[in-house]
């Protein structure tokens, strides 16, 4: 045939390099293991479901943005989030569950948005829930800090900080000055704080309609600042009386403490008044993560407490908190600052290289007992000459190679080489083994 | 709100729950494992692309099944397979590659196919191919039997037999018997076989115009039977000249031969000249899998090799050579005849249960030393009485819990407890992670 298609991928669409996928994987099983170790379920959802069941909760922007077509009768959309997906999937087996069930889900998720720096259309969210039958514990927000901060400190990327915030100590505070009808909009403004400056935020404040005085006190309230015990006596200080104000100062005064209780040092974690999360569905506890160095990253890891999952699909009250990390924007992040140490190239720690047909069958058997070994073990089968084999060892940028001659065939050995480091030694298979393992 | 969307999912579609996504999980992990070990390098493509990119080379079939909507100016489609991906993948990025490629690629494809048992919508291929940058050597024709057999022994479904033939070796022989113009037609009946037996075959072979002594000479020879050794010669004795024939019984030879070289027993493969496999563009060595216990499960594992895999987006020519794993079939049949060995229904080794509130911040410092020592550790955070954590920790099947009150917390130990035979002890963190340890 001669006509050709131009092979291409849509807008804002991304693959990797198998080297680079390598390093995300790396990162993606990390987050797993971590999430694992805490005890939380994985499951896995379709991605399609019917719309009006994805759509139940969404608006205007998120309608928009969502890919979404018919197929024989049916009004098929893509998942957009794994939290519409995760309120289904708990309100169709709430019965097959227990509660508090800890579930997590990484996975991709599809927004038709408009493609720009730092926007996909397909992208890995890592999420955790915890989803409470009826209550759910304050030790709960004080977990998600400390699994942050345990995946984190594991991907090893530098310092980072873990805000946090309440959102009832932001509710009640404006319930408290009287403009709880305006709440919407002040924390809209609230949440732009550090992009805009303290100025602009007055501004549109007073723009919203509030007058001086509030604006001024809504200031000086967002500003509170120093460590957590600080934080928490300043607002006790205020003289606030709204109750919602003064649960929202004890449940972070709590939170505190049980994050020192999990080990999480202080300096990794504070107190910032200005979070809010665009989201109207937090009612408690909130949290963005930023990396100290890249704070142009944004929020690395978001999420908070919500009173209501499942309140578009059933009448039961299911309370929870959860947490996301956009691994997809992270990564690519990471790897435009030269952030990630990616000390593996191949998923192979060893290639094993015949000098030629006759030391075809020893090659296998040698690949065979350094994989019993576990060390992943790649065979160069093809009839070629030492040097190509020797391109394609560097091409692929394998950690160790191993020749087999005569030489090497007749004392049951492999000439193992380091290409980090260029020595080279004749070694028995396990002594390979051993000498690869300690390389790790 | 009070109106309430039913939640429910897509006909076709599938999910888990926790318990059996984690057994699922431990399989694919597992290949994935397996396909590492080989030196295979890991690769994902996006699920949605151009539908002209993915439909290059469709069928009639194909089309209709595939999933495709337009969003903004695109003409989109879901993949529906893991190798056309592949080809696109090759062709576009075909210099920053090292050939032989090695990929691996475990991702969910999407087929609208009218639902049926054993039919799904979106599910898990599991594929590796080698490609070549120009030839490929037979070595790998033998190399996937060796990671089938390591797959499978591994994933412990009882024995299984791998099943090999050579599309030359038929192709050679129907144009020997001068009926080439007939060759897909005779291959697809040919491929039948097993589903309706001898007289039919032979029956359906004649209404596609064969007159009786081709037709006899077909049925005896794809009733040769025997070890691979008799197998082989007994398609020298047929006498059969046609070079093609010829070059695939050598191959077949070959393949068996390295196939020994890498250690995989002769009771788990054999030589089956039936097997054609559907698709027109394997070109030589082909498999099947089947589990002997269960020969109505289908192939298991099924690939082949093919001599062009980009030639609808390339003049380059790639040889290449794959199988694949349809997991979410397999996963669903083994879990319908109960030969899923899911012995851990939890991620959690050990639940931590306070007696009160007094025990929590013990308890999650407990936890965060059994983490240390990589034991994955749930607490059970909420505050109720001792018969409703009895009663989770049961339900969720947690095969350890560790119980802490006011003397463990005196003598800095837990009591854990082996919820399997009943058995407690109260021990310190350390001796509390051996005890697990050794219960794995």
């Amino acid at each position: 045939m001669d006509y050709k298609v131009q092979p291409r991928i849509l807008q804002g669409f991304s693959e990797l390099l198998p080297a680079e996928q390598l390093a995300y994987n790396k990162m993606y099983d990390k987050i797993r293991e971590i999430y694992e170790s805490f005890g939380f379920l994985p499951i896995d959802t379709p991605v399609l479901e019917y719309a009006d069941v994805l759509l139940a909760k969404a608006g205007g922007e998120t309608e928009k943005q969502i890919y979404r077509f018919e197929k024989g009768d049916s009004d098929i959309a893509m998942r957009f989030d794994l939290t519409v997906p995760l309120a289904r999937y708990v309100a169709m087996h709430q019965n097959d569950l227990a509660f508090p069930f800890k579930r997590y889900h990484m996975a991709k998720v599809y927004r038709g948005e408009r493609p720009q720096k730092g926007r996909y259309r397909e992208f890995c969210q890592c999420d955790i829930d915890v989803i409470g039958a009826d209550s759910l514990d304050l030790v709960y927000d004080a977990e998600m800090p400390a699994i942050i901060y345990n995946i984190f400190k594991e991907l090893d990327i530098g310092k980072f900080t873990i805000r946090i915030n309440n959102r009832k100590v932001l509710g009640g505070f404006f319930s408290w000055l009287g403009i709880s009808d305006k709440t919407t909009d002040v924390m809209r403004v609230i949440d732009k704080l550090e992009k805009i400056g303290r100025e602009k935020t007055a501004q549109e404040l007073e723009k919203i309609g509030l007058d001086d005085a509030i604006v001024e006190k809504i200031m000086s309230f967002i500003e509170i600042s120093g460590g957590c015990d600080e934080i928490i006596a300043s607002l006790r200080a205020i003289g606030c009386d709204d109750e919602k104000f003064i649960t929202g100062v004890c449940e972070l005064e709590s939170v505190v403490s049980y994050i020192r209780d999990f080990g999480v040092p202080d300096e990794y974690f504070t107190l910032d008044l200005t979070i809010a999360r665009g989201l109207d569905y937090y009612t408690g506890t909130v949290y963005e993560t930023k990396i100290d160095n890249a704070p142009e990253f944004g929020s690395v890891c978001s999420g908070g407490r919500y009173d209501d999952l499942t309140n578009y699909y059933t009448d039961q009250k299911l309370p929870g908190i959860g947490i996301s990390i956009g691994l997809t924007r992270l990564f690519a992040q990471l790897r435009e600052y030269g952030m990630i140490s990616s000390e593996k190239k191949t998923t192979a720690d060893v290639l094993i290289i015949p000098m030629d047909r006759s030391a075809l069958s020893y090659s296998i058997s040698a690949a065979k007992a350094l994989r019993a070994e576990n060390i992943p073990t790649d065979v160069y089968y093809l009839d070629k000459g030492f040097k190509p084999k020797m391109k394609y060892a560097n091409r692929v940028g394998v950690p160790f190679i191993a020749i087999v001659g005569e030489s090497e065939m007749a004392e049951n050995k492999i000439t193992l080489k380091n290409m980090t480091d260029g020595t080279q030694e004749t070694v028995t298979f396990e002594e390979a083994a051993n000498m690869i393992k300690q390389a790790k």
